[in-house]
């Protein structure tokens, strides 16, 4: 029971003793940092698993390690966006456990910048996880011919990929709005190069027309919440009763934009976000938005990298796509029936 | 005039080639990835400036390019906190003009985790950011030891920080409030082993002493939303009418978790942050708070890092502490003569 420490030859982990001890990873953790907080039996045991194990908490020098650095590389077009922090967090515990270190490469949402730093990351890396790439099928292929690569919200032939449900996450964002009365709604469409994006639209459009509602799409915008304000500045004329938006960002850049400009949000126009980033929850009125499992997005991404491991390049079995949900907040609400010129003021949600 | 590349073996960057057409990378980005958009003799001029340095836009593989990886290291001690997505975004830019990669650790506020990873990626790494670490100073030495390395926002012995000026930002938060007539002043700490943590509580104290107002402290919180909410708790029974909080995202569960609780944020209680992440801007009231020039902070640790690079150990310089302001937003107002219980009613701010 001695966790990767035997099978891989690389140092054993923290997870490593947590495992053999029996006891969490954050016990271990304690025991070495503050070791009154931890049972005294407990403590000595987790010591002497660790001893075993050969585990040290003080870093070793290089030239006495030895050792590689295991790695795998996370690529995310816009680090600053609190969608990938999830993401990051959830990719960066599974590559722990396995002994391994993140390299994370922030393309600022340029495919050359992106390029760039690929080609520099790549010899070090056993293998790649493209969490918001902006490069083209062709180019993603040839990296994964290179390393074992998974993609995250795309699909892209002969590539691994782990995708979210849009389609069930649209839907219910299309039933949620038919419920509360609206005829309408409005894509605001995020990157041309993002494949969730052309997803999106393509089945809230479906699911709009099976409930005999109309949708249109604007945009491209930036997936961001200055994107969202540039929507905003093409909707406020004649703003719609009901939007959709790509992401959490352009929702929130949209509302902040659309209120400062005196139309309200829900009683003018009713919008939802997708990922249920923190500031969805924080931001007012709270944005009703379709939740992504971005942890475990992230998480299961390295395990499928991982298993891609020393292997030849074999077909990829397509995963089930992950579930998401529709969180109602206080962004929604039922459509008025007669529409109010923006900044006046007027009777509240019917 | 070919940049980096001449000088260190490294491949070219599209920074290099940037530098060497006389344009910005974001118009090299352009003229490979949408030819179209860019001026015809632009995009010549850089096609061929290109081609003479050696650049190239599609990955290399790792046999032909026979380079390795040049890799940083940046320690965050929770990427989920949007301060640090800010570090990593100038830290990423800085590394990549420079033609290095990051390596990113999560040390997720446990420094046997952060020990873990740094092991493991020390062999690998050529410099070392720690951005957040809940190391003891000894430890950080031995680190400082084997690599350049840089601290963040703590004054360590013998190993160059960066720092903030947390003195003057806690300076303008007491002036601010004793203007506003509050009397008295309540810190919300944040964790114990944080140098950043100790200096503002110092400094605030002490501002507050020279306008004859007095200071008191709770906790140490988690530096986190959940950590503001904790303190929420022990300050709803009789809450002050004045808090600065350790950082935003405490300041941003306090006013939460306040709020929720019928204490209202600012007329009950005024509320200053520290940071101003993104979601300071968005959550409602928007929060009063120091601003740190974050960006420009993970740019100026690379490049110290980098200016280290090679060298024997030296006794570095005290560097000038990066300037801070004070933003003053809606979550601070005048303080109420008469104390009103939490949830009545009552006139705004007077």
């Amino acid at each position: 029971m001695t966790g990767t420490a035997d099978r891989s030859g690389r140092p054993p982990t923290i997870y490593n003793v947590a495992q053999a001890a029996g006891v969490a990873a954050s016990t271990v953790s304690r025991a070495f940092s503050r070791p009154g907080r931890v049972n005294a039996e407990t403590a000595e045991r987790i010591r002497r698993v660790a001893t075993e194990l050969g585990y040290r908490t003080v870093p070793a020098s290089p030239a006495a390690a030895g050792t590689r650095t295991s790695m795998l590389a996370l690529v995310v077009s816009d680090v600053t966006n609190a969608f990938y922090a999830e993401i990051i967090r959830g990719a960066e515990s599974a590559a722990a456990e396995a002994g391994y270190v993140l390299l994370l490469i922030d393309a600022q949402e340029s495919d050359t910048l992106e390029r760039d730093s690929l080609r520099r990351a790549l010899p070090g890396v056993e293998g790649i996880v493209l969490a918001g790439t902006r490069l083209p099928d062709s180019a993603i292929r040839v990296v994964a011919g290179q390393r074992p690569t998974v993609v995250l919200n795309r699909d892209v032939a002969d590539v691994p990929s782990i995708v979210l449900d849009d389609a069930c996450g649209m839907r219910r964002a299309a039933e949620h709005l038919a419920g509360l009365g609206h005829r309408a709604v409005t894509y605001v469409a995020g990157p041309e190069a993002s494949w969730a994006d052309g997803m999106r639209w393509r089945t809230l459009r479906e699911s709009a027309a099976n409930l005999g509602r109309r949708a249109q799409r604007i945009g491209p915008f930036a997936p961001t919440v200055a994107g969202g304000r540039a929507a905003a500045d093409r909707l406020r004329a004649d703003p719609p009763t009901a939007v959709v938006a790509y992401n959490d960002q352009l929702a929130i850049g949209l509302m902040l934009a659309l209120q400062s400009g005196g139309v309200r949000v829900p009683e003018d126009v009713s919008v939802i976000g997708f990922d249920d980033i923190f500031p969805a929850r924080i931001v007012s009125p709270g944005l009703t938005t379709v939740a992504a499992p971005l942890r475990a997005q992230g998480r299961a991404a390295v395990h499928a990298v991982l298993a891609h491991r020393g292997e030849p390049a074999s077909p990829p079995v397509r995963p089930m796509p992950l579930p998401v949900r529709l969180i109602v907040r206080d962004s929604t609400a039922r459509r008025r029936r007669t529409h109010v010129t923006a900044g006046r003021g007027g009777p509240g949600r019917t």
